[in-house]
């Protein structure tokens, strides 16, 4: 639900401020208490394993499901191939109910971590809903927890101006979500092999799934997509990897969704990344080149197609509060937030 | 904020029903995202420790500081003297500024296990609003987290039936709160010396603050508390205690107020508790001759003086959400939620 509240800080959004280009943003048919995405992958060893497919036919077969569920690929910083299932649930009593007795749940709560010859983690994102915003460039398109029944979208105009992201969250009104404690690299890597460990963000971490489809893009736009957009996206990514340490990412993974029958890619991609602060998000999109030729690019060819445009962009970023932990089993000390995170735990 | 949510489950409350006496619940003058209780407490060693005076001495100096705060004192099961802060806050950011940057929070953060030679622990109960309940049976105290500015005690009907409880949580409306986990005993000891351990207990587990307060009793009425209903009331907490298993008790601790400047007690007490989900909190109450006994008492008691009955009975009560963790750092193995908690793992 989105709260009333009564605003202690101002908007960021200017006087008469007028969008140049139209988008959606998620709302609920009905008050939701917490929203829910679950991550949870297999991290494959370089030789490959057969728990990969044990993995796909349980990602398949989850009862007492998810609302709605994806497919991921991603091939993270230390060359290994992850596969994803992120999963949304506007119920969190389903949720919880889900990983206690799933299939896959149980295989992943079964794993032994001295045992196993490939990875696993589990990073769950779950929030009120006023730590919450999302975005879409077009409204006939769902995404993400968009998927979930009871969802939908509504017009915003809430956008197209530097601090619009932050004015979308309904608690940026009264929390300037800044976060509790400073993003630092660990010093050692974290001895993460053969063990089952948690890794904690601190108090106001960002969560980002910030999507791509152009499945129906043909000809011009598709040769556009494939040839000028996407490759300024990959470079604002690599910014983003490159310059952790000053842009305050814990963590980002660029995945390709993979279609749930023939596991064969989509023309569908998602960076889901973390991010130290709200406001690290905010510098990037506000002083870098990387993003200025992003969202120049994708604003003129909005502008270009109008109704017409098949290449939709989207995302939804999630603010944490201070008690989200991600868990890792037997993976490489590279994965996720765990080169950076405050805390990190070993499971008993 | 109390959430207008759309009403999936049926109340409770039995048609025309009007309650035998009158109560307060706690409101918010605006809308709250979410709300921190934060227990923070040191565990003296039965030679005593210096330790001691120290946490009293930070705790009173905490800067940039809580909502509103207590000190309790309690002796656990294993007969050890607990000091504890309990802090309330309305904003969670300012609340993990304080434990970054108080100096209490510092003291904690610090504390080495290894070397310390007392204990210490840290529960964190942080819910949305919709996963609050409280109660008080007279309007002009305010208790626990209603000592913060910005909260206020509304008068309330929803109360004076089973189930009354269940149906002052918005979030009831949609959400039966069943837990995730079963509740088992962990079949040995947790290792728990010299070290920094995190627990968590399972989804939709219950923390309750139950106080009583006979400051201003005087005469009979006095007399009645002392003789009557605390007895009443011991008893059924020896009753939860020494039947965990099957109550679902995850921990229960009868604590004292301790005045902020002498350090003597109070006339005011509160047991703080941990329940493995709301079912077996209602259970208790409806079927356990202890439960029945207290609550026969007080009601007649609150109808034999009316206006005029100076003891003050309260509680408020917080479904968690599944990430709840709580710290331990060099307790005995009995402390907080340990001997249940399903997840255990060392802070590296």
């Amino acid at each position: 639900m989105t709260a009333p509240y009564v605003r202690t800080i101002p908007e960021r959004r200017p006087e008469g401020h007028v969008p140049k280009a139209p988008r959606w943003s998620l709302a609920f048919e009905a008050p939701v208490s917490l929203v829910t995405a679950d991550y949870l992958a297999i991290q494959l060893p370089t030789d490959g394993t057969d728990e990969a497919e044990l993995f796909l036919e349980l990602a398949r077969q989850s009862s007492d499901g998810p609302d709605a569920w994806e497919l991921l690929t991603c091939t993270d910083e230390a060359g290994a191939v992850n596969l994803v299932q992120v999963s949304y649930w506007l119920d969190p009593s389903a949720h919880a109910r889900w990983l206690r007795s799933s299939k896959l749940g149980r295989w992943y709560a079964g794993l032994n971590p001295a045992a196993i010859t490939f990875g696993a983690w589990h990073e769950t994102v779950q929030v009120p809903p006023d730590r919450l915003e999302t975005i879409a460039s077009k409204p006939g398109h769902v995404f993400g927890l968009g998927r979930a029944p009871g969802a939908l979208m509504r017009h915003t105009t809430t956008n197209g101006y530097y601090g619009a992201a932050r004015d979308r969250f309904p608690v940026s009104a009264v929390d300037p979500l800044e976060p509790a404690e400073p993003h630092v690299r660990r010093t050692r890597p974290v001895n993460s092999a053969k063990r089952r460990l948690r890794a904690e963000c601190g108090h106001n971490t960002v969560v980002i799934r910030s999507g791509q489809l152009w499945e129906s893009a043909t000809g011009d736009q598709l040769d556009d997509y494939v040839n000028e957009l996407q490759p300024k996206l990959l470079a604002g990514m690599r910014h983003l990897v490159d310059h952790a340490d000053s842009e305050g990412t814990l963590s980002l993974r660029i995945t390709t969704n993979l279609d749930k029958e023939t596991l064969q890619p989509r023309r569908e991609t998602s960076v889901y990344a973390h991010f130290a602060s709200l406001e690290h998000l905010e510098h990037w999109a506000k002083t870098h080149q990387t993003h200025a030729r992003i969202y120049a690019h994708a604003i003129r060819k909005q502008q270009e197609y109008g109704d017409d445009r098949s290449v939709v962009t989207w995302h939804e970023v999630f603010v944490l509060p201070r008690t989200a932990a991600f868990e890792y089993v037997n993976c490489h000390p590279g994965t996720g937030i765990l080169p950076f995170a405050p805390t990190v735990m070993g499971v008993e």
